[in-house]
Parts: C-alpha cells; structure tokens; sequence
C-alpha cells in the first residue's frame, strides 16, 4: 500500500501571490500544491491536502488522521510561534510530522524564531520557498519508508 | 432548581484513550463523562458537557452560557496557556468557573506552567487524572451552593 | 465611489453591555455599531461589520477582504496579545488598518500592554470606550482620501 | 488496615481566623482540621495532624513520615515558593504528596505563582478555601487506593 | 464656560518638517498648532499651547494647569519612554490627559515600546501624523463633555 | 498604657563586634538593645527583645505578638531577601512594622537590592549603623501615636 | 561652625496638599518646611531649602553645594528611578547624602522599587511622610557629627 | 560548467558512529560523504568536502571559498550557537548557504535552539539524519541553478 | 595543636540510603561520616560533625565554631540555593569553609546551579557522592595548613 | 569656510579636577577645553563649547545647531544612558556626531554599558581621558572632511 | 594494566606564574604539572599532559582520546562558559571526565558562573589552587576503579 | 627605545575590500596596515602585525607579547562578543590594549553590543572605519607615553 500523507498548510497561505509579489513571490498555493502532487507521484505516494486559517481546524485535521496518515508534512504558518493545541494534536497522534516553512523564519521578527511545533515534529525544514515543501515531502517519505 | 453545570473540554482531549496509554492512559473522554454523570446524579447537579477544538467555539460556548448555567468546570488543555480570549470570556460571564488538569502542569515544560485561566478561575485543580474533574465537580457545586 | 471600510470586531465584544456594567459599561455592541453607522453616513463611507470568537474567522474575514475593501477599522480584543495570524492577515492583505481598543490597554495587566497588531496597523487608539471606534474611523477616512 | 494520612500546615496558619476575617474568613485551623477529621471517618482513614512556623520542623516531620504514612497532604503556605528543603524531603520519602492552598495561589502576587512543591507533588489544588483540603484528602485516598 | 485645554509638545517636535522631510514629512510645527486652533474653535474650546525641549519644564506646565484647564493634550516625544516625573505631574494634577503620537510607536525601537505615560493618561493615539492630535482633541472634548 | 514595641533581630546578628570591626563596626547586639533601651525609656515605650537565627522562630514571635504589642521593629537580615513567611506572619498580625537595616542594603550584592518585608512594612530605614534601629524606634512610636 | 545641610525636594512636591489629599494627605510642602526648620533650631544645624521639577536644576544645586554645606537630604521624587545625573552629582561632591521618601517606594509600581540614588547615598528612609524628612535629618546630623 | 559546491562539516562529526550508536546511529562522516557524492553524480555538481575541529579553520575555509565555489552546505555543530566568526565569514563571502544538522535542534537543550548562523544562512534543515545533508545539497542545487 | 574541622550536614541528608538506592545510592550518612573520620585520623585531625533540618541551626551551629574551628566542611543540600542566612554566617566567622555536593548540581534542575554559599567558600566540589567529602576534607586541611 | 563644530559637555562634567582627583584626574573642564582649542586651531577648525547640567538645554543646543555646525562632539556624560530625548535630537538635525567618554564605561556599573547615543552616533571613544576628546575631534574633521 | 589519564589545560594557564603573582599566584604550568606526575606516580596511574590555547585543538585531542584515556583531567579555563563543543567532545567519547578550576568561579565576574562543560563532566572542583588539580586526579582515579 | 606596539586583527578582516564594498568599503587590509605604518613612523613607534582567524592563535600572539610589546591595538572582529579566552590573555599579559572596530556595533546586531574586551582595555574605538586604527594608534601611543 502506497505511503499516505496529510499535507497542512496553516493561515493566510491561501493568500499567497495574490498580493505582494516582491515580498511572497508570485507562486500560488494551487502552484505549491501541484508540485506536491507531481513529486508525489514521483514517489509513489498519496497526498490529502488541506488549508485552514483556523487553529482548531488544524487541531481537528491532525486529531482525525489517526491510522489514516503515515506521515504530516505542515506548514503551520502564524501558528508555529502560538499553538501549544497544534502542538498537543501532533505529539498525540504520533504520525511522523515534518515542519516546513516557505521564508527562513530565523531571519524574521525575534517572536518568529521559537517554534512550538519544533519540539515534536521529526524535523523542521526552512528558507527554500516551495523546495522547503518538496524537500519536506521528500524527508517524511524517507522516514516512513525506514 | 438543581444547579446546573457546564463542562468544557478543550482541544485534543477527544483523543483520549486512543493512543498513548502509556502517557495518557486508557481512559476515554466518554469515560470521563460517564463518571462526571454519575456524579451528578449522585450530587443533584444536572451537565450540560461540550467539547472543542476551537479557542473560538470555547469561547462561543462560555458566552452563551449566560443565565443557563451556575458553573463552569473546564480543562482548556492546551489554551490554558495562550488563550487571552477563554480568559476574557470567563470574565466577561462572571460564572463560578473551576480551571482542570489530567496531568500535573507544574511538572510539564515551563510554558505549561502558567495559566491565563488561572487569573479569573475560582480554584485550580491539576493532577489526578479523572479526578481531577470529579474533585473539580465537587468544588464547584461547593461553591454554587454556598 | 464611497470609501469602502470593513470593521472588524474580536472576541467577547457580542457580550458588551449584557453584563458588569460598572466595568464594561452599558453600551452594547449594537449601539456601537449604530453610531459607527451613523458617523459612517456622515462621513460618506461604505461600512461592513462582522464579529467573530474566533480567531480563524477573523483571519479569512481579513482575507477575503482583499480587493473588496479600502480601510479596516479592528478591535482585536483578547487576540490583540496572542495572534500572529491576524498580524499576517492584515500584513498580507496591505490595506490600511486602525486597531482600536475601549479601554486603555495599557493600564491593564502587563500581557496586555503588547499589541502583535499594532507592528502592521497604521495606528493605535485605545481608552476611550465608543469614541474609540469613532475616532478610528475619522483616522481610516483620512488615511484612505490621502 | 487504613490508609494513614500526615496532614502538614505550614506557617501562620495557626493564625487562620483569628484576625482579618474579611480576607482570610473566619474558620480557625482547629475548624479545618475538624472537617478534615469528619471526613476521614468517613473514607475511612487515619490522620495525623501537624503546624509547623519552622521549613526544618516541616523537614523533619516529613522525612520521619517514612514506612509511618501512606500519603502527604500539605499546605506549605509560605514555603510553597522558597523551600527546595520540602520539595527534596517529599521527593526522598516518595510517599504520594497532595498540595492544597485556601487560596488562588495564581490569582495573588507574581511571586506566589511558582510552587517548588509542585514539581514533585502528585497534584495541586488550590482557591477553595477548606473545600482545597477536603478535596485534597479525598484526592490522596484515591491515589493510595488504586 | 468654554472647555480649557493644554496642549503640551515635548523634546524636538520644534524641529518637524526643517530637516528629513522623507521620514517626518513637511509639517511644521506651527501648521499642527494652526490645525489644532481651527479644530478648537469648530468645535468651541479654548487652547493653550506649549513645546518644551526641558522635562522639568513640561512638569512645572502641568502642575500650573491645576485649575486653569479641563483636559490635557500631550505628545511627550521622548519622554514618552523616560520620564517618571512627567507620569507624576499627571497624576498628581487629575486632570483628563490624551497622550499623542505623530508616529505609530509600536512600530519603531523595542524602547519606545513602553509608555510611562499611557498608565495615567485616558487614552492613547498614536500612528496618524497630525490627525493624532486632532482625533487627540476630539477624544479629549468628548471626554470633558461626559 | 505605655506603647509596647516588640524588637526582632534576624539571623547572625549576634556576631555583631565579634569579628570583622573594619566591615561590622565593633558595635555589639548588647549595646545595640542597649541603646533602644536608653531611647525607649526617653520616649516611655516598653520595649521586648528578641534575636532569632530561625526564620520559624520569627514567624512564630510575629505570630505571638497579636495582641501583646502596638509595634514591631525588625531587622530582619538575611531573611529579608528569601523570607515570603516572615511577610506573611507581618501581614497576617496587621500590627505596624518598621523595617531596618544596618548597612544600606541598595549598595551591596544584587539580591539584597528586593525585600519581601518592604511590601507588608509601613517603612524602610537602611544604612545608618545603631543609627537605623533608633530612627526606626521613633518611626514606630510615631506611627503607633498617631 | 553649625553643621550645614541643604535639603532638595524633586519634581511635583510642590503640589503636595493642593490635591488628592486621600493619596498625598493633606500636609504641604511648607508644612514639611517649617517642620524641618523647626527640628533643624533644635538640633542647632542650618538648612537651605530648595524644589526643583528639573533634573538638571537639581544637579546644578547639588554641583554648587561643593564646600558650601556638610550634608544633603534629598527626596528625588520620580527622579529617584531614572537619574544618572543626579546619582554622578551626589557621587562627584561626595558629601553625606541621605535620601528620603513619603510613601514606601517598595509598595508601589514595580518601576518604583529600584533607585539610582541609592547606590552613593548614606541611607535611606521611606514609607513614613513628613517624618520621613525628619528622621532624616537626624540621620545626616549623626552622620555629620560622627 | 557544473556547480560547484564546498561542504563544511564543523566539530566532533568525525567521531560519528565510533561511539554511542543508540544515539548518534552508527552512520560515519565517511558514509555520510559517500552519500553526498552519489547524490552530487546525480545532480552533476562538484563537491569538496572538509572537516574541522577548529572555528578558524572554518572561518579560513569559508573565506577561500570566495570565487572558487558556488554554494556552501554546512554542518557547524556545536559553533551553531556560539560562533559569530563564522556567521561573519558566510556574510562576507556572500556565497548562498545551507545549514543542516542531523538531530533536530530544537528538541534539545535550550542554548542548542539559537543559531548565529541561521541569520545569514538562506535556509537551515535539521532533524533528518544523513536525509539532512542530501536535502541540503537539493536545496542548494536548487538555489544556484534559479 | 591538631586543626579542628565542623562537619555540617544540610536538610535531608538523614534520610541517605535510606530509600532510592538508584538515585541516592546506599551509603548512609552513618558510612559518610564513618569515611571522613577514617580520613581524619590519617590527616591528624579532629572533626565535629552535626546535622540539621533547619536553617536557623546550621546558622547557629556556623556561628558558635568561632574560636573553635579551624575549617568548616559543609554540604548546604537544599538551603545551597535558597539560603543568604547561611551565606552570611560563613562570612560573618571568616573561617576557611569548603562547600561539597554529593550530586553534580550543575547537571541538575535550573534552580540547583546556583548557590548563595560558593559567594563565600573557599572552593566548591560537586559530583563524586562520598568522595566530595573525603576530598573536600583533604582541600580543608590544606587550607588550614598553609 | 573652516569646518564648524559644536563641542557639548554633559552633567557634572563642569566639577572635573575640583574633587576626588584619584578617581576623576586633576584635569579641569577648562583644561580639556584649551586642549581643544589648540588641536582645533592645528586642524584649522573652528569650535563653539558648551556644557549644560540640564537634558532639555542639550536638547536645545543641538536643535539650534542645525545648519550652524558641521560637526558635533558630545559627552552625554549621564544622560548617555537614559535619555532618549538627546538621542533624537542628534537623529533629528543629521549631523555627522561623535560620543566620547573619560572613562572606559564599558568597565563601570551595569547601567552605563548601554549608550542611547551611540545608535545615531558615528561612532564612541571611550576610556582615554581628555584623549578621548582630542581623537574624537581628529574623527569628526576626518568625517567631516570626506 | 595502570590507569591512564589524559590532562588538558586550557588557554592562557602557560602563564601561569609569569606574570601578577599577586593574582594568580606564583606557581608555574610546569610545577603544577610535576606535582600532578608526584601524585600520578603515588597512585600508580600514568598521566599525558597538553595544553591548548585553540578550542580546536582541545576539541581534537579529547576526541583523539577515544581508547587511550581512561578519564580526562580538564581545566578548560576561558572555554568553560563559552564551549559547546569541548561540551560534545567530553560527551562523545563518554571518558570520564572531571572540571577543575584554580580559582572560585562562583565568586568571580556573573559570566564566569556557568560552565558549557559541568552539565557533562562527572564532578567539578574549584576554588584550591594546585589542589583543585590534585583533588581532581583523586576524583577521577576513583571513579576509574569503581 | 621606540614604543613597540602589537597590532592584532581577528577573523574574516582579510577578506576587506574584496567583496561587498557597499558594506565593507573598498579599503583593503594591506591598505589599512600601510596607513598605520605611514602613521607609526610619525610618531615613531615600531609595528608588529598579526591576522588570525583562529581564537586560539589570538590568545598565543598575545601570550608572546609579554615582554616583546609596549602596547596592543586590537580589532577582535567576531571574537568581540564570544571569547572570555582573548579577554582573559590581555589581563594575563597586563600590556596597555586599545580595541577598534571599523563599524559603529552599537548600530548593528543586538550580540554586538557587548564587547568582552572592553572590560579589560584601556579603551574602546569604534565606527571611523580605517580611522579607528589611527586614532586608536593614537590613543595608545599616549597611553604608553605618559
């Protein structure tokens, strides 16, 4: 059975290349997501791809792939730097979990340099724009393959 | 009239009992509402019992809890420490509101050792396991007829 | 074409007024919104309102605002201290916003003294209960006709 | 044969009711210890009960517990936020420990937010007056039954 | 009687719109003040303005205002983040304060973060240039009205 | 009656002219009670003395002194910096206290700078020598008179 | 030659009594005068009496005490906690210095409790009002006598 | 002409698999540079290759570096968090960078989440094993190929 | 003249090898003693040793070796991090004291890796358990002879 | 035209040599003048002197400086730490500044490591006396001439 | 076969003795060293001695150790608060290693107060001169035979 | 004999000039040492010249200076903020030490801030780019002068 991956893209990527193009590049999140599927086809593997700008959506999404995800691959955007509650829902599944994150988030604000999801994912990936994701895909295939 | 209370429990507690026994045991949150029934029923106190994944939806739910219930028993989980919001509404409502915890939050990581709940909560109780809400019941119908 | 303003309101305001009047005083939300529509037609703008618990709805109410509106006038309430995800919507969307507060934020509890809105708002009122809100729309009229 | 529970009071609690009944209330210790004693009649348990003005007393009369007491029940008052001679001394006799306190100890001054009992207490409860004992025995009794 | 009212410029705002138009735009000094005073009379109040470089000296102003004027307008400047005994001065004279920004300060250096004044005045507005103090005056006519 | 003042010398202070003359003068405790003493008789105040090496004995000596003295006067040395019980015994009897110290605590190592007695004493005298002891006498008395 | 002492009031002592006198009471500043004057007759020492709101007014008084009196005593008032100046002043004319204050600083805002002044004074006396002053003096007379 | 990339790895990496394989895996530096080279055969870039115990050494390699390479892929280890040197030296050079570490930093002791190199790198991977390093040298790729 | 050692045992220490063998090993405070006066009798001197829960007895115990010891060999326990009672005794008897820890307390929680006593001890030796004493004894009597 | 240069002496500096000639030098302020003098006139500069014990009157002589001087070389002396009002001043006039101390302030008190100035300086001179002054004159001709 | 112990001395301790004997004393490297081979040779152990100014060369030789050494003797001077990766070499070669200093860290500047290396090494000795090096190869040839 | 100084250059400071000479300038390191020999034979003094990369190769150069220098000139570049090693060779060599940077760091990076050098130099330069190594020639030539 192919490896099955929940892929979860926190608040405002939705808005990405829709404005601002000089600071978020011209990539949408349609365009990140078609990588994903390209590169998971690529692997053998199959993507469930969801966004949402609520915490407890992410909460609740994470809490439901239990025995149907063998691995996480998130960007929890905003949420990465205030959510003990996404925090909790990864530790408490227990699926292999990757934090990736388009911008290289230690350049950024000094509240942007701690991470709550960090000290349960398997690994963090940061500063690639969409490679962070497809390294990230890449990363949680090799770990749930080994 | 039998004084009536409202249980909250907050994200991530639906996995309870799922995965992890070793951490987290092998009881359920059904389980934990069964006993907290039972005490009701014992003490006279009718529940009214809602569980969220969402800051907003606890905070929805504490705001119409206005003139419907005498107290609130709550384990915000992990919003115990981010949630200004679940603070303010517990504020704004005035109901006698008893703040719980499975685990001991004071042996956990730093960040779970301070609570915005705390602040506005009658009383903390933290540690004991199904417990913790059973004392938690106690205490606050104590303080509902008192 | 008037000016098109969309007023956002946090968590916990739908409360205002029902309860401890001596603290929140006896406006209401409603009554807000009366003079804010009133001074709105004075001034010559378009309002919308919208008031979410939760911070995810907030978020996508930011979002979706994009191309539709000129100036967002917000009080973030208790997510003022704790959202980064509203920091980025409004970061994101880059139309003008004025965060607003009833009471003098800074005469509160120290975590109430840091705004994550105010490091992408064009200003911050805050202390004078509705005039709050009146005064932020006087600011966002002038700050969208310059 | 029962379980045998130490009660501990840590200082001034001696002076509980007998002045400042409007912040401290009007039970005495010998009235605590009195519903203390009703109560453990009723589960069935033998209390010992012991003040003590001095962290050394408290020491000593901890580290004596040993192969005497099935479980601990203290109210370290002051010492809950200086003494890592308690915290050591509950930790060496590893006899379940409950911490309780009359009041919301997080409600009070900063520096009464941090317990150095609590990190090796099996549990804390804490803002509810006498009920903060009384709940705490039931509490310990339960520990020491499963 | 009409409503009296001291605005009060602290350290360098004599030096606006001479040098650095680019960041402190071309306004002078004399203009806010001319705006002030057109506003004033719209709205029938009475102005006294003063700017001084001294901290002892804005102190002395406001301790002079006791029965000469109903409300105070203040851009502390500098002194914003230093002065302790400006903060006296307005408490000890209990007159109405509005404490105003030209520049939104939550956007600028950590140390201008902090306000030594916002714990005593009303209110505070700071981000929109001129109109701060003008929506200042507004704040402080309505707040001398009620 | 006579105004009755309690005098408590915290830790150590029994060494005082026994060693060390260049760093502690060669002032003895004897000639320190001595001179409260002399000033005692001069101002017709009853004086009782008492030294304690034990924060306990402390607590315990405030704790006695309810009702039996209109005044305390304490040194409370070392346990002026770690002491939340000696606060608390102060607090607990409500009886007027003045605290002293020889030398001026705000000169020396950094964790003498904060005093847990200071926020429960009426007022603080530190740096005078035998000098602060009876400076304090005649704050007490003033206090108790007044 | 009597002992020549100069006594500096700090910024809004000035205003004492002339306004809330629930807070401040409802002694003057000339009462604080005249009753200095009159202690200082009997105890047959000279005193020149000077206020200042400015901070470099203060340190200029100080600089020009050089040679000219034998003590100081001084309430810097709210520049107690931000004044280098005045701290390198009382260093540099290295003359007894004795820093009082009305109210016990360590009972008030956290920002209160530390002083710069403290660190080159002989001592400090605060928390007992006009008495405050009057202890003192008595200090720096012994202190000038000794 | 094919990229060419210099790969940096910091101190103690060449005890990698000698000692403590349940923590550190039994992977050697040499397999680890095996697998790197595959990869760099794969994607047709150059690679060299080169460890240090020494900051300067690390600071002289990186500074040759300039206009003999393309990208540097880096593993400071231990001066991660302790050298501004090579922060400085990847600065200077201006050569795009990657940082990966094979534990996930931000999982370990608390002075192991900062990096002094993060700043100035285009983006940091950690937590993958040798997956770190190979993930590394895509991104790099991926770097000097857009 | 033999030189005269004070052995002083801190809080808990009674209870060694009493319970916990796998953190506290089996050696009780009797072997521990037993060791050191083995080690006396080859270095030819002459030891006292006590033990003692309160702080206030160690303070007491510090204060009477003046003039009656030449060393004092002291493992604080628990009152290492919370005690400037202790710290002053030892400073106050100006004997050569040597501070000893069973357990290395820097691999220990936070708050153990700061002591009030090493301020003032000669040296400090942590982490050998009974070899601490022993060698601690051995550096005392070098103190002492040189 | 020779260059112009504004040099402005802090608080204090004016009791230089007359007092504690150990700590300060016997250099007097007019000393250090004619030092400068004679090197301005060898540069071929030319200099106005000023020295102020008052915060507002620097913060006045620097406004005033605009378009008069080329060059300013400051000793905020104290006001070096705490006042953000010179430091604006210096930002406001953009001329080309130069921050020199007597002593090496980095070696003093904790307080004075930390220059508001030196963020909108050119550039500090610190620890070489009245070579302090003299070499910052050498660097603002140096920058004012390139 | 005898046990074998690796000394490394860190930078700056050549020296030794060179220079302000009044601070460091007047003993060389080189007698300690003899002193260390007296002692070795007493205790029948055989000692390699090496001192490094470059924290590299520190890092090298104790990962050089790896099945030569059967404990390390280490003094690392200057890098006990700032190595991390003497820190990781100590732990990858997992020899038992112990930490002496010449001199009292504790009671020196704040920095010196922390040591990257105590959290890794069995014990650690400071404050007693040559002792501390003594009393360490003591410690360590105990806990190399047991 | 002429003053000999040592002149010391730290990491990375041989790469001036060859890359961004927007940030860096233009000016080489040959440049730099050429002008500070034009203005050694001026002044007549002798020059030695060093550059390391390595931290432990500083502390070695400085080492050898006993002796062989009069003066050191000191741009610790990186090394500033991290080497307690280089702070504590210059005390250990007791020579006369002057630090210089060629950019402003208290304009740049809050680490660069404190400088563990400057506690043990004579004093600090900083922010004239090539004229801090003249001016700081200057300073020292007069240091070893007088």
């Amino acid at each position: 059975m192919p490896i099955r991956i929940l892929v979860v893209h926190g608040p405002n990527l939705d808005l990405l290349g829709r404005r601002e193009p000089e600071t978020y590049g011209t990539t949408t999140l349609e365009e990140i997501n078609r990588s994903l599927e390209t590169l998971a086809t690529e692997l053998d593997v199959e993507l469930e791809i969801a966004q949402h700008a609520s915490e407890g959506a992410i909460v609740r999404t994470i809490g439901e792939a239990l025995d149907r995800f063998d691995g996480i691959l998130i960007n929890p955007a905003a949420y990465t730097h205030t959510s003990v509650a996404i925090r909790d829902a990864v530790a408490a599944v227990g699926i292999p979990t990757v934090e990736v994150h388009l911008s290289n988030i230690h350049r950024r604000e000094e509240f942007r340099h701690h991470s709550f999801i960090a000290g349960v994912a398997a690994g963090q990936i940061s500063g690639f724009g969409v490679q962070s994701y497809l390294l990230g895909l890449r990363a949680l295939v090799s770990l749930c393959s080994s």
